[in-house]
This record gives structure tokens, C-alpha cells and sequence, in this order.
């Protein structure tokens, strides 16, 4: 056990850091001496700090062809890549190497809705920025609601009552919503792809992004909405949001004071895709 | 402006923020009161806060039908996703939404291979940790040796001196070999495929990983090595690590004190996927 102390002056975003015996007792990033100020290196080596000591909580199912999903999609197929000169399957054996040949919908598993899903003017996959990878996220548990209600959806009253509780929501977040219905995509793949199921109303999500100011929200089902018009998904789209779908172990991180790193890969012109989600917990 | 002063204490991997108003003029993580002391939560605000000033460089390649791929696996396909029902595409005027369907080798664009990729005993993408998706990342820069011979591989006497320049490569750290290859992807992508091209010596690999303890390496081209019995990759895949292939951008980062922030979607028992990869700048 090791005991440090540290000064830190604040000058807008830029933090000096004047004495800290606490950055040489983990790895951390070398020292630049080609990129600007040690001290602001010795910054970005501290978050490094701070965020390795922290406990990862995985919030992505994995996926299979027995994964659930829409009807209108339908399942994924995994096959072995095979050589095209031959037609025989790679092999470990044969070739040093095997890998797999994936042919799925975008909406696929855990995966990411750009504004382009269904707005032909909106962003596609590849234009949505890397600096949005990282946010503050907020978990709205909606669980003890299920009780009396279990196709609830989450409103604005329900929003207001988690702030009282909470604080407000902070502007630049992630907003997820917490059902447990994730607990059902491996237990009960059936019932996962239920209708009705609990969800947003159109009122707290618009509120969210007008009101609060959020980046992105993320739920358990596989649609925003529990209504066959999807008002929520069609308004959040239509004006430039994106969202997370099919998210896991929400129930694993608290409702506030996480941080959530949410990225995908790159398609040109993508309009949805598998993603990566994890919450770094406080 | 604002001026603020904190001080710490570290124990262990605990912080404990004892004083900082330097908190409070960027919008951050709500504080929670469910999730331990306060204090611990501001500290993971302040790694968000440090974060979110930075830089971000994407190190990913956007891909398509056209991207440059290995011959033996093929070109992706990338389709209309289409009603099972009908038979007709998805399209916003008819359904108010349209999608792709993807069918593509995981070996594709900016990827992520795993152990399992070689060698049936690793761990395939599902099981790799996701607190490994955040890294101390050094870029070894051998494109001034490339004037003298264009298809050089990176040495252990160009490591050691790579280190009498910027230090020790830190244990932890991600390690990436900038070729400026990644240039021609899209301006020559013939070019880009070329063999023989510059890459990693085996030696060079197994002192990384043996002697410097790097979790993971990247570089910019399809394959780890210049030879044709990928010595380097055999090694690093059947020692139980992974390594992104196809990187971009690698001219845009520091050869020391950035982060690397690698995540992939998680396809059960994947041997190979494409990736996000991206930089954040000290």
C-alpha cells in the first residue's frame, strides 16, 4: 500500500499537475517529449490511472445464429470462411488458420442506430463522432414499476421522480433504460421478443434530448417503443440522435456516476451494426 | 477561467478526492448516492472530465465492397436487407426504415484477430477482457527507415532504439507500428496489398510481449509479418495474445502518451471481426 498525495491547478480544460508520487505506482502512458507539455501528458496518463483501478462492467450480449431477433430479419448465419480456389473450409490443420464468414442484418445483437436507420438525410455509421464514444451514463431502473405494470412506459413524471432522487440528468449523457428484460435473451429467447413490452414514451425521450440535453440513449428490447408506430425511434432519427439497442447487465452498474464507452465498426455508409458497450464504474 | 486546487490521496487503487472545485464547470457523471462514498465517483468524473478535453483520432478504416482484402477471402457483400415475407427490399417510403445485410470474412477493414484465429485452445473474441479495451498506446514510427529499404522490418536494435529516445515502452501498453502503408488504402489500394511490405520481426514481437509485457500489438497492414510463414503472428496468436490489423492514421498520434481505446462486437466463439479503434491525444 502506498501513500501519495497530489496538487492539481485547474486552468479551463487544461490541468497541470504539480506534485504527484501517485502516477509512478502503475503503468502508465511514457512521457512524451515530442508532444506538448509533459504536464499535460501526466494529465491524460492520471485518467489512464483513474480508469485502469476502476471495475468494467460488459453491457453486450454475445451473438449467434440462435440470437433473438425480428422476425422481418431473421437469424444470422456463421459459416467456416472457406478458400475460393478450392471450396474447402480454412483449417488449423490445413491452412494454420480457421475463421468464420458472418452474413447478418445490421440490427443484429447488442448493435447501434444511426440517424440514416430511417432518415435517407441523416448520418450514416461512419460519420457519427469517435468523441461520442465516451459519455456519462445514466441508468433509469424501471424495474420496481414493473410490478404493476409490466408493459410500463417510462415518462416524463417517472424522469422528474428519478431526478428527485438522482440530480438531474447531465447534458452530454448516455441515457439507458433498465427493464431486467435482457435477463430473458438467453433464459427465455420467446418471451425476449415479446409485444407489448416495457420501453420510452415518445414524451421522455424527446424531453431527454430537448430538455437535457442527452447524446444517445440504450435499452434491453429490441425496439424503442412498445407501440407499432414507433414514435420514439421515428423522433429520436429524424433529428440526428442515435441509440444502443439489446443492451446487457444494466442491473450491474448504478444509476449514476458511471461512464459508458459505446463503439462499433465502421461500414461506409452504415445503417446499423453489431456494437461494443461497457460501463466503467465509479 | 477558473481556478480550483485539489488535493489527493491515493491508497492502493483507491482514490479519495478530498477537495475539487475543479468539478463543477464542465458538465460530468451525476453524483451518486447509491454507488460508495462520493468521493470515488468524482474520481472517475475527473478521468471523464480530463477525457473529454482531448483529442480523438480515428484509427479505423471506413469499409465497403471495395476495400482492398486478402484474395482468399473476397470481397464483402454488402445488400439491401429485405422482408422474408415479400421478398422486397426495406425501404424508408414504404417502411420507414431500410438496412444492409452483411456478408463478410471477420478478417475485414480494420480488424481484431484473437488467439482462437490460429490456435483452436485460445480464447476467441467473447473472451477477451474488455478492461483490456483501454490502453497506454506507443507508436513505433519506422517510416524514416523505409527511405533506406521499403520493406523493412522492425527490429529489436530499432526498438532499443526507439527506446533511448522516448523511453521505456510501458508494461500495459498497446503497440502499434506506423508504416504510413494505410496511405494507400484508398489511393492505391493495389498498392496496399502489395508483398513484400514492411512489417514486424519475429523477434521484435516475442521481445515485446516477453520482455516488455504489451498486451496487444497493431499495424497497418492485412498481415503481421513480410514472410510467408507468419512467424510473427503464429508466435503472438499461440501465446495467447491479439492484435488489430489494417490500422489507420497511425501519422496523426504521438509516438508516446496516448491512449488507444479498441473495442469489437461480440460474436460468440468469433475467431475475427472488424473493430473500432481510436486514439486520445495527451
Amino acid at each position: 500500500m502506498k501513500l501519495a498525495a497530489a496538487r492539481w491547478v485547474v486552468l479551463g480544460s487544461v490541468s497541470l499537475l504539480a506534485t504527484c508520487g501517485c502516477l509512478t505506482h502503475r503503468p502508465g502512458p511514457a512521457s512524451s517529449t515530442t508532444s506538448g507539455p509533459g504536464a499535460d501528458a501526466a494529465s491524460l496518463s492520471n485518467a489512464w490511472r483513474i480508469l485502469s483501478g476502476k471495475r468494467f462492467v460488459d453491457l453486450t450480449h454475445a451473438f449467434s445464429p440462435d440470437t433473438p431477433v425480428w422476425a422481418g430479419f431473421g437469424p444470422a448465419i456463421f459459416a467456416p470462411a472457406r478458400d475460393p480456389a478450392t471450396g474447402q473450409p480454412y483449417t488449423v490443420a490445413k491452412d494454420g488458420f480457421h475463421t468464420t464468414q458472418y452474413t447478418l442484418v445490421g440490427q443484429y445483437g447488442t448493435h447501434v442506430d444511426p440517424p440514416a436507420h430511417f432518415d435517407p438525410k441523416g448520418r450514416t455509421l461512419d460519420q457519427l463522432p469517435i468523441q461520442d464514444m465516451i459519455l456519462p451514463l445514466v441508468v433509469f431502473d424501471m424495474t420496481p414499476l414493473l410490478r404493476g405494470d409490466p408493459n410500463h412506459a417510462w415518462s416524463v413524471a417517472d424522469l422528474l421522480a428519478w431526478e428527485q432522487r438522482n440530480g438531474r440528468v447531465p447534458s452530454g449523457a448516455f441515457a439507458a433504460l433498465r427493464t431486467d428484460m435482457s435477463k430473458d435473451w438467453e433464459r427465455d429467447p420467446e418471451r425476449f421478443k415479446r409485444q407489448p413490452f416495457p420501453a420510452w414514451s415518445p414524451e421522455a425521450i424527446e424531453f431527454l434530448y430537448k430538455q437535457r440535453g442527452i447524446v444517445a440513449n440504450g435499452h434491453e428490447s429490441m425496439d424503442t417503443d412498445a407501440t407499432p408506430d414507433l414514435k420514439s425511434e421515428t423522433w429520436l432519427l429524424h433529428h440526428g440522435h442515435w441509440q444502443v439497442e439489446v443492451m446487457a447487465n444494466l442491473d450491474q452498474v448504478p444509476e449514476t456516476g458511471a461512464l459508458i464507452v459505446v463503439a462499433w465498426p465502421k461500414p461506409k455508409d452504415g445503417l446499423g451494426f453489431p456494437a461494443r458497450a461497457f460501463a466503467i464504474l465509479p
